[in-house]
This record gives structure tokens, sequence and C-alpha cells, in this order.
């Protein structure tokens, strides 16, 4: 028996994680979930589940969620913020710990679940883009295993297995291309949120979406793969494959290719990662060669996506600088969401801010904490103050 | 330094597995050499490696050879025939046996080397078709490797690497579709040997080629993968895959497949095979997604090319079945290839054999042997006997 706790458990993965864990009650206990506000589907999970703790970080939700297990003398424990966030993180009952929070958040409670010697199930692409020298260090001192939840990382890790290390040549990420692929500058002048938000292949949350639209997501994924699987940037190469059923590829040294293919489904690196290294029955749908038909691969608009090209070049400066990156991105996403700026707005802005902060090379994790502060800050700043 | 035979040293694999040996010297050598009558290349092999032994089988290029050595004062050892064949498979000097004759010819050696300990690095098909049983269990009992040098096996078993056997739900073979994918069968009437050897991706000998233009070469791999990988028929699926780029691919239970890809050369298998478990520096061009374009599947047609479900068949009823069918494709090839019969009585001379001869559940290698006899001698009397 495993057991586990989910930051984020309402979101869009935290949802598919606990259809993985019902799928598997025999091998999985949910032990602590958290939510923002989403008060009803923390009691429904709560009515199932039982878990031990339940964390909100809105107040008028947590009150919500606290007199409803008063009320109906579910022992349940209900915590408030992110000290909470932190409790869950660190309980000694927790095996495995689910990052699926968005954003930077997710940060301070992962690396104390990794102090905490338990293993984490990490879905928030945020904190390896942001400290990622600082999580591996930690991860490699506590003996602890981080077991990539996303499709691209997740296909990497399963193309390495009964792999040496020193035999890879290359990583082969892959990208839908989103739903503007093939499209050039001119023509995203005026997309809307909604055509952003509109993906071809994958049901995500809005940050993560926006994220696609701009193949900054991408570029998240390229600078994660450099700190979970140790290799340079130059080795790492973004292939758009719009029918996202090859999921990440690895090249080997004798030109070999490993490839991790299946439908487009979050439940199944969800359901590898809490099991790993063992598989259980399938939660999705096999695939079908024969009506598949065909599988294309192009290489990326650089130009027209700047944000791939920025992380890059963030990745390959480190220190600070990827940090400065997510924080200028999740501050514009934002206000792309709130429709405060432009689609190519985001782009621009990036440039502009890894232009404006410096890089520091060897940094604490206050040193993130606070570049990131300061990096929104002046974002926000700068858009709501011109208009 | 691992110390290698090779079995048909002057064909295709043959000549592939000396470039890959020539390319890494310091960790091969090559100490046995057999060719049929190809006098000339066996000589450049022995002026080139000086191998311990090479062996004709054909008595005026074993001559040949023989006195050239002599002459040139070579200390190599000219053997002759079978039993020449059946020395260098059991020299206590040799490592690995690499198998790369063509047809049935190949089994009675390949039982020698593995009773006498060596691994085997497996190209020659019709040994594990006709005789599976008995090498699988021999290769048990001797605690020896049987590494698979063929693009589809040598793929099959890459993606297995890392995971437990049980997880294993399907082996996905591709098949390129050979020369005549997408013809009907009226078609194929009158299609001649060229047309047949004509195959858009491998260059291959005349046998393998026929094989591939019928469809039987994938129905012996099917085969083969029955045993090799100790999985059922009905977990075999077979994909055309024109392009030639996934090799082959394994699905697991959690819905996950793993493949491999590559650009068609056989040097990327062999080189494997003989590297097991490491991986060597590429002899290969490297694949480039970005010009590859697409990839496709579709499903064979099992009825304009019927070898492939008449293989099907043969493996599911087992015993010396398999061995039937395989005697009546080798004599059938050859047939065809001397112009004696049409590309689509291939089929019907395998269906007919299957209905005539019985297959005998519990086999000696005596048994295959007989049988392989008897039914050559049948297809050839029928054929020869009606002009």
């Amino acid at each position: 028996m495993k057991n586990i706790a989910i930051l984020g458990a309402t979101g869009s993965i935290g949802t598919q994680t606990i259809q993985v864990i019902r799928s598997q009650k025999e091998e999985f206990k949910l032990v602590a979930v958290s939510a923002n506000s989403s008060s009803n589907k923390i009691i429904s999970i709560i009515e199932e589940f039982k878990p031990l703790y339940a964390v909100l970080m809105e107040e008028h939700a947590f009150n919500e969620v606290k007199e409803y297990c008063n009320n109906k003398k579910i022992s349940t424990e209900i915590l408030f913020g992110i000290e909470g966030l932190n409790i869950i993180s660190t309980l000694p009952e927790v095996d495995t710990v689910v990052t699926s929070v968005v954003g930077m958040i997710g940060l301070v409670p992962t690396l104390k679940a990794i102090k905490a010697g338990k293993d984490i199930a990490l879905a928030n692409k945020e904190t390896l883009v942001a400290a990622g020298k600082l999580v591996m260090s930690e991860a490699q001192k506590h003996k602890i295993n981080i077991l990539p939840v996303d499709s691209e990382h997740g296909a990497i890790f399963q193309c390495l297995q009964g792999n040496d290390k020193s035999s890879v040549n290359k990583i082969l990420v892959t990208a839908s291309g989103g739903p503007f692929r093939g499209k050039r500058k001119e023509e995203l002048l005026q997309v809307t949120v909604d055509n952003a938000l509109n993906h071809p292949r994958w049901k995500m949350g809005k940050k993560i979406s926006i994220d696609s639209a701009t193949l900054m997501n991408k570029g998240l994924e390229v600078i994660e793969a450099h700190w979970l699987f140790d290799i340079d940037y130059d080795n790492i190469q973004v292939i758009v494959h719009p029918e996202s059923i090859v999921h990440s590829m690895v090249e080997y040294v004798d030109g070999s290719v490993i490839a991790q293919l299946a439908s487009a489904d979050m439940k199944l690196p969800i359901q590898y990662a809490l099991n790993y290294p063992k598989r259980e029955k399938s939660v999705i749908k096999a695939l079908d060669f024969y009506s598949l038909k065909s599988l294309s691969f192009e290489k990326p608009d650089l130009d027209t996506f700047k944000p791939l090209k920025l992380a890059y070049e963030a990745g390959k400066i480190g220190g600070t600088m990827p940090a400065i990156l997510n924080a200028a991105n999740e501050a514009s996403v934002q206000l792309f969401l709130d429709k405060k700026i432009k689609f190519l707005d985001i782009g621009n802005m990036l440039e502009e801010c890894m232009g404006k902060f410096g890089s520091k090379e060897n940094y604490l994790l206050e040193d993130i904490i606070e570049i990131d502060s300061r990096v929104k800050e002046y974002v926000n700043n700068k858009v709501l103050n011109k208009k």
C-alpha cells in the first residue's frame, strides 16, 4: 500500500490522479489533498476517500469545507493556506507527493517533501524550471525519486529504462504544436484568449493551454528535461508532432531511437509514475495502428514561437535566468488571460525581462523567491500602469 | 575481447557483420568464417582478419582457397562442408556464433553451438521457425543468450529492456509490405522474378527478398517472435509500415507502446546483438525527424499475401507444421527464382503442403530433418514432373 498526498487535487492533473487512485484502491491510499477554492470538489473527494487532511488555499473555501466536515462529523482535518500545504507535504504517513499545483507556488512544498524523504510525482513544471539545480541536489541528497508526471518526461523516462545513461545521445521532445501550429507571426496578432485555449489534442488547465499555444510549455519542458535527465541543452531537440501519439523519444549513441507512444491521455503517465517500476492494467484507450494511419514530424518555428527559443537561451545562461523567464511568463500569461495584453506580447515580455534582469549563477531558495516576485511585479506594473 | 565465428560470412548479413567487427577491432576478434562458394570474398576476409578457420561448402571453392593459403603460407585452417561448419560452431575459442546462413542448413550447427555454450547472434530465421521448441529448450538448458540479428526482433528486444516480461501485452511486428504492397491478387498473376527482387527499402539476399514480396518473411518472423519472446500468436500483430523506420514495437499492459526507430540499416541490429547489453558508437546514418516527414501504418492484406496467414496457422498448430511450411517455402522460392513456378504459386504450394503433411506434436531433431527433406522432395517432384 502506497500512501499519497496530492497538492492540487481538483485541477486537471489532480482529478486524473484521483481516477488512477480509484482504479487501484488496493494499492493506493489517498492521505491528503489540497485545492485552491474548489470546495465542492474537495468535499466529494473527502466523502469518497476519507483522507486524513485537506488543505484549502482560499479562506472562504476553507471555512465552507471545515463547516461541512464538522456538521457531518467527518474526521478529515481541514488546514489552511501555504502552511497547510507544507504540513501535508511532509506527513510521516505519506510515501509519494503528487505536485500538481500550477506555478511557483509548488516550489517550497516540493522542496519540503524532498527533505522529508518523500518520492515526488512531479507535475508542476515550474519547480524544476525555476530551481532545477536546488531541487535535483536535494533529491540526490535525500535519495528520493522524482517521477515525471507529464506525457513527455514520462515518455523519456520510459525510453531510458534498461539503458545505460552514458549511452544516451539526444533527447527528442515532441510537441503537438498547439492551436496555432503553422501560423505566421502576422496571423497571431489578433488571436483571442478563446482561440489560444482551444488546444487540438489535450484538455488541460488554462495556464498550460496558453503555454502550449506560445510553445513556452515546450520551453519549460526542455529546461525540465535538462534537470531531470542531466543532459545538455544542445542534446535536447524539440520535434513538432501534431498527432500527439509519440510522446517523446531518446536517441542512443548507436543511432537507435526508442520512442513511447500512447493515446493522448494523462492518466497513463500518472499511473506509470505512481506504480513505477511496475506497470498496471490500462486505464486508457489502446492505440490502434490500423486506424491511426500516419504520424508526422516537423521543425518548430522558433521565430513565430519565440518563447521556445528564449527558454533554450535562459536554460543555457542558467543560474536564476530560467526563474526570471518563468516569472515573466506566469505574469504575462495571467495578463493575457485577463485580456490586458495580446498574444504576441507574451514572448516580447519574456525577452524584455531576460534583458532587464541579470542572472545570478549560484542561488539560494530565497534568491529564486525574490527574483520571482520582482519580475512579476515588474511585468504587472509595466502593463497595468501603461493603461 | 569477444571471439566471433560467422556462419555465412559472405552473404548480406555476413558482410555487414564483418563491417561491424571492423569498426570495433579492439572489442571483437573474428576467429572463424564460412561461405558456400565465394572463394574471393573468403580470401579477402582471411587476408584482413587472419581467422583460425575458414569453411567452404563447395568443393571447388574449398580447393581454391586451400591452395591460395598454402601458397601464401597463411596459417588459417581451411575446412570443408557441413563437418567444417560444425567444427567452427563449437570451437573452444569462440564466444558468439553469428548464424547468417540461409535456410534449414543453419539448424544443426546452431544447435551444436548452443550445446557448446556459445551465445548465438541469430540471423537465420529458419532455425527457430523449424525447430523453435527444441532450440529454445537447449538455449535455456545451456544458459546461453539468443540475440536476434534482424531489424524486427532486434527492435522488440530493445523495446523489452528494463521491463518485466509479465507486463507485455502484445508485440507489434512492422512490415515494409515489400515491392507489391497495395497490389491485388489479379495484379500479381504475372509478376517476374526481377519485380519480386526489387525491394523498396532493404537490399537483401534473394531468398529473403522473395519472402518479403510474399509476406512469408513476416510470417517467419511471427513464428520466430513467438519462440524468442515466449508470446502467444494472438498477441503478435503485424503492421504494414512502408517507410521501414519503426522496426517493431511492444505494447504493455498499461497501454504504453515502446517502439524502436532507426534508418533501415542491418548494421544496427548486428552491432546491438554483438555488443549487448552495451551500445556502441553509431555505424549507421542518424534519423532526422525534421526531414522524414511522416510515418504510416496499415493492415496487411492476408488474402493477397496468403503466406502470412498460413504462417499464423502453422504456428498455432505447432509441432512440425512450421517446419513443413518452411520447407515448402524454401523449395517453392527456389522454384520461383528458377522460373519454374509463378509468384502466387508459392502461397498455393504452402497451403497444399500444410494440408498434405500432418504435424507431429512432439518432435526430435531427426523428425525436423526428415520432414524438411520429404516436403522439399514433394514440392520439387510435383513441379518438375508436371512440366
